[in-house]
């Protein structure tokens, strides 16, 4: 197996309102897409084509909001926007603010980014990534005849380990995790306990070229991994509270 | 940035007391290996290579591996080696045991692995990967006369999110850390919060290609990445324990 990854090179600024889909349709007219690419797409552009942007002077903080920035010396504009774009507070200190979005994901500040956007304004994550990925997918079939799978991704910090990687937050016609379970190895054993997250491994490899400064790469093509398709979700990468002794 | 990923095609099955660092340097001659590859190393033929394994048939398992064992319905004399090869229990329960290993890596059963070794035997992680990813790097300078970066990779379960990814354990000739705080965004904004943890993106990309049942393909050229170099190690990836609140 070789692998080849790749960004769609000048991919234009989204702004709120801009159908994605069409756009990025349109760019990969530009290159030789084949079956089986995967399209790895930086949540942002998809969270700016939805409109999911807050202006900061049209937020009022609700008193617990106050308290919070207060404590971590944050905008507590911000921090009303990442109480409401949660559905639960997991972990909360004066550095940091982990909560569960409503579709599930744990991450810092509900997802909420700042860079990237104009004014002072931040940006959420996607409504239903999901949705969005196979939404995209559906129409490269239609328009480009070429069946291909899509990652939204956005960065995460991690517990245990420090610094950031590229994850999957939503997926379409690529498996979200790989069994190998019952599969063996090299001297015949099964392997008993391993299901492997390849989207994930698919997204970070993505996020080594779409970068998060300055480079304008939010749309990757990783191409030649051997995948499984399957019509699930990115949810079933976010572990049950009941099955997570972290949690 | 384009990134092209592949194996060391037919890489020989490693056995105790084998030199790692010869068999890879003459593997990588068959390879028009050049500056600034990515060398990345599953850390099971490192681990037989310095001849981590424990033959279960000489472990006697201690009363409390023996109860853990009880517990979780698995081989007590496993447990052993798990208890053995950590320095504190993170979680236990009566399906996961997660340790701390001597070097602080956090990971099931200590990193224990019973895949792809022959006979009643089981390996732990290497001794100091870091200083192996050095050994390796510095004898392909020396022999192939090219400046390379290694990372020794093993596959962590993580918290909050399902499934295994392959991340780095060991490195040598590439930062830990891109620490792109201070470097601006499409709109002039500093960032101000992110560290990327790139080494554990370019071990998860390698992971895809790796694979964990009976590929046989533990050794993966990562080419096209643009990274620091700097030497530093993969503990600098241990988030302490002040600073998780998730420990």
């Amino acid at each position: 197996m070789k692998i080849t990854i790749f960004p769609l090179r000048n991919f234009p600024l989204i702004n709120p309102g801009d159908s994605l889909t069409e756009i990025i349709v349109e760019e990969l007219r530009k290159i030789d897409l084949q079956n089986r690419d995967i399209i790895v797409i930086a949540h942002t552009i998809l969270s700016k084509s939805e409109n999911k942007v807050y202006d900061l002077n049209l937020i009022t903080p609700s008193p617990f909001a106050l308290q919070i920035g207060r404590m971590q010396g944050k905008d507590p504009r911000k921090i009303e926007v990442i109480l409401r774009e949660s559905s639960e507070i997991i972990r909360m200190n004066e550095k940091v603010l982990i909560t569960a979005t409503h579709h599930g994901f744990i991450c810092a500040n509900s997802g909420i980014d700042k860079s990237n956007t104009p004014g002072d304004t931040v940006i959420s994550l996607p409504d239903d990534p999901d949705f969005s990925a196979r939404q995209i997918r559906d129409e490269i079939k239609e328009k480009l005849h070429k069946n291909v799978a899509v990652i939204i991704s956005d960065t995460f910090g991690r517990p245990l380990r420090v610094g950031t990687v590229n994850f999957a937050i939503g997926l379409a016609g690529i498996n979200s995790l790989e069994d190998i379970r019952g599969k063996t190895d090299l001297f015949g054993y099964e392997l008993r306990s391993t299901i492997i997250a390849r989207v994930d491994e698919v997204a970070a490899a993505a996020g080594i070229v779409m970068g998060q400064a300055d480079e304008g790469t939010p749309v990757i093509i990783v191409r030649g991994v051997d995948y499984s398709i399957n019509d699930n979700s990115a949810r079933e990468l976010i572990r049950e509270p009941e099955n997570d002794v972290f949690r």
